[in-house]
């Protein structure tokens, strides 16, 4: 009896986990503690590569989800919050860091699940599945510190200067609907079932306390954020993101994705800006395109993703090569308008997801595209100098942006701590 | 350079397979020909163990993605013919079939994908993510034989009367815009961005005869339809469809699945009808029951998936089992009304996926739940039996059904027919 991803070989049960662990056992874990550990201890099965490998540390000097590499799922959401007392965002949030800890140890959210007379803790459909590389990154957006006009939680002088609202960019479509919120949690695993179950236990849990207010599934990530992982290719059959910033490369975290001790505010130290935008891709009008189109308009080979005038993926981006006196890149090629050189050295770490969302009615055509995801030291710097930048770009015939997002995240905690416990506490 | 779902050393390239191979080289694999095998002759790489299980064949006397051991991820959609003319509708049906051979088999869609000068026949975001178990399985609607009271194609004599138009069950809130279709497809594979691939592919070649009608994209399977794989959970946290008919189960399948030689009309020999429902789970109601609640309504354990009364998922269900005086499985427990012994005998072969579409913005919940789809000899005597069976589920507090088709699925086909051949040739 065994299945692809349920195979008890490879995953010990979840009631294996708790007996010989204890729910208890997890406050004891330090920062950094690699949860399998604790597990590879309990059941010879969780000695197994393939397990130690599918859990992801929740705690550290920052979140998880963010230089971890990039896993295949995601579910992304925020909340609205229906308080007026500070005292219950503090809850939430500590709350919802306990049952973060016990899902991405592949735990079930407390530890009351067994009471007949009770509804259960945990919904249940993530059992057997183990950790599966889960993360879950918090963050907050603008309206936290001010929502029509109101400082409802004594916040607003705490807003980072960053933590900008986007101005309107060249070709946005954004549905207010699909943007903002006043938290926002970004859930990433290696297997779609997990990531549900987390998004849906935050929202039981901050039930009376904040409501979702937009989701976005990702079925296939689009990016690589480690140097081990291969590139993938986006919907329009091309890999993208090859220069990303990779855990690999702590010089650029440093520079453009972590905030420094010299920014401000202090409490925002060895977090980072998430920017989030929902891509509609106009994929019929690319489809139409003739490769030479496609390749002009992107500036990399579809099927090698080499840049033009080169051979290989990785080889060097050369913006000043001509031909017959032409750039080799055109003009308003992508690669060459997002290249940190172009755009004063900003630089993202990108997380983006291919999503689908059934048919537009209007135009009986796939709704689906980028859900584009970055992390950077300042959006001022970062997103919004890259994004300007693309006002001139030939993909823009193709794409639209039709979500929208910005939000703070906080830095990482301990095993005793909060996410949010360096704003709130 | 090596990624979870992008190993290089897993997969051969897909241009190592078409120089060896040659795209004429499918025409003349036979019937049941594993094209693993063509494959394993190219590259070293193919004989990995791991490529060979993830190819289904494509061709044979059913169609694939019925018993096949059910794939992880599923991209569903119906399609509308803007045609009135018979010969479009063959040229489709012959053009997708090609392309399913293909893509089924790991190859992109069409050989022209070098040609700067023209659109490439395949959109390339699954270049290189090899075969994933992808089937692809085509069935045709009502609404193909008359429409609107117009027989377009001079098919309404053909009509099976297995076909029927479903009748309106207790608490359907059908929604058109999610119903219904005059083709149907079923992409099912271990990667969603193979089934992705795949709808969006054969949605550009239907271009000027068909248009996408709606689409559901189901996350995780809910269904096991071979005994060698584990019953997973549905978004109720239970295991449902532990008496599933499987692929091993020879009998069930010639009585309950497979159109037989004796039945009406010839040209649906060996072939099924497939019934789906979109079911929106009402979760927060559900997450607010106790377990007792919940399990009494389903009439299982929720952590074993025992059937009440009982020890073990697989132990068998004892509907005449009494606890002082009172049925141990309640009467109006799902388990007891879906039974066979309850309806008649009808048994159904299910693969059901998990979905969720975003936020309901009435409500503020994951509009989310199972997307049942079930295959059957004759959905007189299969779905809509169970379903009338079920009118009074103590279950149906917690669902509603929001979108739903019934399709004949023609035969399975030889690598120089086509599906839907027995219909319309």
């Amino acid at each position: 009896m065994s299945g692809r991803e349920h195979s008890a070989r490879a995953r010990p049960s979840r009631r294996g986990f708790l007996t010989a662990a204890g729910a208890g056992a997890l406050g004891a874990l330090t920062a950094g503690t690699v949860a399998g550990d604790l597990l590879s201890g309990a059941t010879p099965a969780a000695a197994d590569d393939a397990l130690a490998g599918a859990q992801v540390p929740f705690h550290g000097l920052h979140q998880a989800g963010i230089v971890t590499p990039a896993q295949d799922r995601l579910l992304f959401a925020t909340f609205d919050l229906t308080t007026n007392d500070r005292g219950d965002v503090v809850r939430l949030l500590q709350e919802w860091t306990r049952a973060a800890r016990r899902m991405t140890a592949g735990a079930p959210v407390g530890s009351d699940n067994a009471d007949l007379d009770a509804p259960p803790d945990d919904t249940g459909e993530a059992a057997g599945l183990g950790p599966a590389s889960l993360t879950v990154t918090f963050g907050v957006g603008g309206s936290l510190f001010r929502k029509d006009g109101v400082d409802r939680y004594g916040l607003a002088a705490r807003r980072p200067a960053a933590l900008v609202d986007l101005p309107e960019f060249a070709g946005d479509v954004v549905d207010p609907a699909r943007s903002d919120g006043d938290l926002a949690v970004q859930a990433c695993a290696d297997d779609p079932n997990v990531c549900f179950h987390a998004i849906r236990n935050l929202a039981r849990i901050a039930r009376g306390t904040a409501v979702l207010r937009w989701s976005q599934m990702g079925f296939g990530r689009t990016s690589s954020t480690d140097a081990t992982q291969e590139t993938p290719r986006n919907l329009m059959g091309f890999k993208d993101g090859t220069n990303n910033v990779v855990a690999e490369d702590t010089d650029a975290l440093r520079s453009s994705v972590w905030v420094g001790a010299a920014d401000d505010p202090a409490w925002m130290r060895d977090g980072s800006y998430m920017v989030v935008r929902r891509i509609r891709m106009l994929l019929e009008v690319w489809d139409r395109s003739t490769l030479a189109d496609q390749q002009l308009t992107i500036g990399r080979t579809k099927t090698a993703g080499a840049p033009l005038g080169a051979r290989r993926e990785h080889d060097a981006v050369d913006l000043d090569a001509t031909s017959d006196g032409d750039p080799v890149i055109p003009v308003d090629a992508h690669i060459r308008l997002a290249a940190p050189s172009e755009a004063e050295g900003a630089r993202l770490l990108r997380r983006g997801y291919s999503f689908t969302d059934g048919i537009d009615p209007v135009t009986n055509q796939l709704d689906a595209g980028l859900f584009f995801v970055a992390f950077q030291r300042d959006p001022r710097t970062g997103f919004v100098r890259v994004q300007q930048n693309l006002a001139t770009d030939a993909l823009n015939e193709y794409i639209r942006h039709t979500g929208s997002g910005v939000f703070a995240i906080p830095p990482g905690t301990t095993p005793t701590g909060f996410v949010g416990e360096t704003l709130l506490a």
